[in-house]
């Protein structure tokens, strides 16, 4: 698509604009380049410091016919920020200020370039947070969390990027600005266009900027490890939490064995509170006007449910850094690679009903394909957004995977779910896309790119564009 | 654009397809037509009673060239409903069924005809209810509401429709079914092309059927009116009810002096507790585990702010019966045209810190057109949604709607606002979108419409396609 090889880009792109940052292919080489080894393939990268910063270089990729890849924190997991020589990578690092934070208002503008800690340092200080967290919040950037529409540990209660934003910029592939920065949760204003973006991989359009909800963030808490028979049983737990009146279920993750144990071992706490054969262990973590009331809450919610929930043994932390050593446990998940690198790993979300039907069934069909194969399995249970990792196979393998796919995919559209949770299909999910997203909406999607993208400049090759 | 009469198009219909229901002229003259008179000049209406009817009479509109304008409820304020002869109006009175509520998911999967009291009280049953609440709820449907973005009582802490919604299935304008009926709130997917039909007025397609969360219903409440001196300290009220551990803010609504001196003057309601001199009246509804920790959140929150946030007077509700009255004074906004028939009426969201400045910025502009204009100001303070009746005005006076609308949106948009906040488009403010609508988001909506839509067929006229 271009004639340009990494260093004449790099030399072109020096000369056309000399207040945007540049890094080339000598530099690039020596950085780190985040969750996917060939983010930096392409080998040139711009830092634009405005908006208008970047619709010119969209302008003039453009017009030389340069694909685009947009990178904010470059933690996605399912290879969205890719890049190939010849293209042009556009990081919005110095896209890096909070424009305004309204205490009053519980609304921040933040630059797409923002990290999710940042903001979340920010709004702190007025005893506010974001309304999404995620493990990688020091390093993700608000930009790339809009255009995943990434998820976290509080959607259950206050939904998905998507329903944080109010307003957003972006530039579009025809170089132009789309600005609708509203910092109202009311619009009814004609077509809602900015949720193209959201979610749109950058397929779309470079977002820039962002104004988000925020919300009431309170430090008083109380934290639990808690072993469950299934996901019913910490359903039951959840839905008990989820209604008291005077604490808030600020978290709620589920391990299921073969998860909690490494873990655990991993990170060295003792399981001997557990019995033996439990099936899975729940995170619980609610939130009160004392760390006493919202200890009281916990512990009295539990002694409740220990019968009718069939709760199998349990753990309250009796400290903030025991606290952070539960939650380590479940959002380490990397220690996962130490005992099977390269593991096949996914992201599903399944109806809450259907979760425990969802993970029997998936264990028999892993070992229908190998009787080695078995699942670690943990995630964001109230919401029904399971992690997967397969454990024991042979990654040199040729087509090992398309059988592991049709194993996890297996029940999750028709109940329901979705084969992609909160990770976005970038490249690795373009196979599950094809099958699974209804083809009316993929005619559609695809007309929608052909009309804002003709040239198919914009995240080439991601989503399947 | 057709060739058909209302009558040769009922002919036509009843003998193309015996399985829909139709009503012709004769019989539509006779119906109640809604919120706008001229809902029903159309004069033929079908109502298919599955989404596959819709597609059929759908195609068969596509290829005779009929244009159609979907309605559910017809409590549309907007004019998003109204109809012209050679018009087919597809009624979705028909598609009535809630398919699934599942309590435990806290979801519902709902034919687009269902009203949103059916739904809550089926969720009732649960203890649960809708997240989305407003006054017309005994009429107003979940598809109307999920295709005009609808916003109301709750949207400060659980957003509007679009929030919601988290599957959806409509029938695009070439006759095709768009299925995306997942249940799960965390899906990202490749791009969300549900958007496309919430707040799309029909433009883009006619939504057939819902999946929407559902939210805990809290039956334990108290309720209280507050003389304060502007919005800044209803919000100051606000924000300490919204932060409260043991109590949740069920309800906000701010209603300045003409609009509560009229409303209560309508109702019965005796305002004696309050100083004359009193900018405004908070409705505010807190619920807590029992009545008596929720009146005592209440009294004891009230007590607190009184000097702080210069509260001049209040009444605590003493019985359900009389909370009633409280919302009747609020929801019942109809009395406004008792006073002042076709008072004309604006729907604005303003980021809360610009509410005063821009209440006063308002009153200044009405009376530098007229002296004697004046304006009802009343809404959903919590969200910065304000809903504005000019009294005074001579409707009958030619261009006499031009400078109202230019002081109503005045600074609107410039502050982070928007025109039109929960009433969508419609023909009403089609001026408002083409004024302050970003030129780049129209030319994009306009795009999206003539591929979608090439003939013009859905809903002609409004948003202003």
């Amino acid at each position: 698509m271009t004639s340009y090889t990494p260093t004449q880009l790099f030399e072109t792109l020096r000369s056309f604009d000399t207040e945007i940052g540049l890094v080339g292919p000598d530099e690039l080489a020596n950085r780190d380049p985040g969750e996917h080894p060939q983010n930096f393939e392409a080998g040139v990268m711009a830092f634009p410091a405005t908006t208008e910063a970047v619709a010119r270089l969209v302008s003039w990729c453009g017009r030389e016919n340069v694909a685009i890849v947009p990178q904010g924190g470059r933690t996605g997991l399912v290879g969205g920020n890719i890049s190939r020589p010849g293209e042009l990578i556009i990081s919005t690092a110095r896209l890096s200020a909070i424009d305004m934070l309204d205490p009053a208002e519980r609304t921040a503008v933040a630059q797409a370039g923002v990290t999710l800690q940042a903001l979340q340092e920010a709004a702190g200080r007025h005893g506010l947070t974001t309304g999404v967290d995620l493990p990688s919040r020091g390093t993700a950037t608000i930009g790339g969390m809009v255009s995943t529409n990434a998820g976290g540990i509080l959607a259950f209660r206050n939904g998905v990027m998507r329903h944080q934003v109010l307003g957003l910029e972006a530039v579009m592939p025809n170089g132009e600005i789309f600005r609708d920065l509203t910092r109202v949760v009311k619009v009814s204003a004609g077509p809602d266009l900015k949720h193209l973006f959201i979610g749109g991989e950058g397929a779309f359009g470079i977002v820039t900027r962002v104004a988000l909800k925020l919300e009431s963030r309170r430090a008083a808490r109380a934290t639990a490890l808690i072993g469950v028979a299934n996901a019913e049983a910490a359903l039951s737990v959840i839905g008990h939490f989820r209604d008291l009146p005077f604490a808030l279920l600020e978290g709620a993750e589920l391990m299921w064995q073969r998860f909690i144990r490494d873990s655990a071992e991993t990170f060295g706490l003792d399981l001997g509170w557990l019995e033996p054969e439990t099936a899975a262990v729940l995170l619980i973590e609610v939130s009160a006007e004392s760390v006493a009331v919202a200890t009281e809450a916990l512990e009295s919610g539990l002694e409740e449910l220990w019968g009718p929930a069939g709760l199998t043994g349990g753990i309250v932390a009796q400290s903030l850094d025991q606290a952070r050593r539960f939650w380590q446990l479940r959002e380490e998940s990397h220690f996962i690679y130490r005992f099977h690198p390269g593991a096949p790993s996914f992201d599903v979300s399944v109806p809450p009903r259907h979760l425990d039907d969802y993970v029997a069934g998936l264990r028999a069909r892993l070992k229908t394909i190998d009787p080695a194969y078995d699942a670690y399995v943990y995630g964001h249970i109230a919401d029904g957004n399971l992690h997967l990792s397969i454990a024991n196979v042979d990654t040199s393998a040729a087509d090992h995977l398309l059988p592991i796919e049709d194993a996890v995919y297996t029940g999750v559209t028709e109940t329901g779910g979705s084969f992609s949770a909160e990770h976005g299909v970038g490249i690795e999910k373009r196979h599950a896309y094809q099958t699974f997203c209804h083809p009316e909406k993929q005619a559609l999607a695809r007309q929608l790119k052909a009309l804002l993208d003709p040239k198919g400049l914009f995240n080439p090759g991601k989503v399947p564009f």
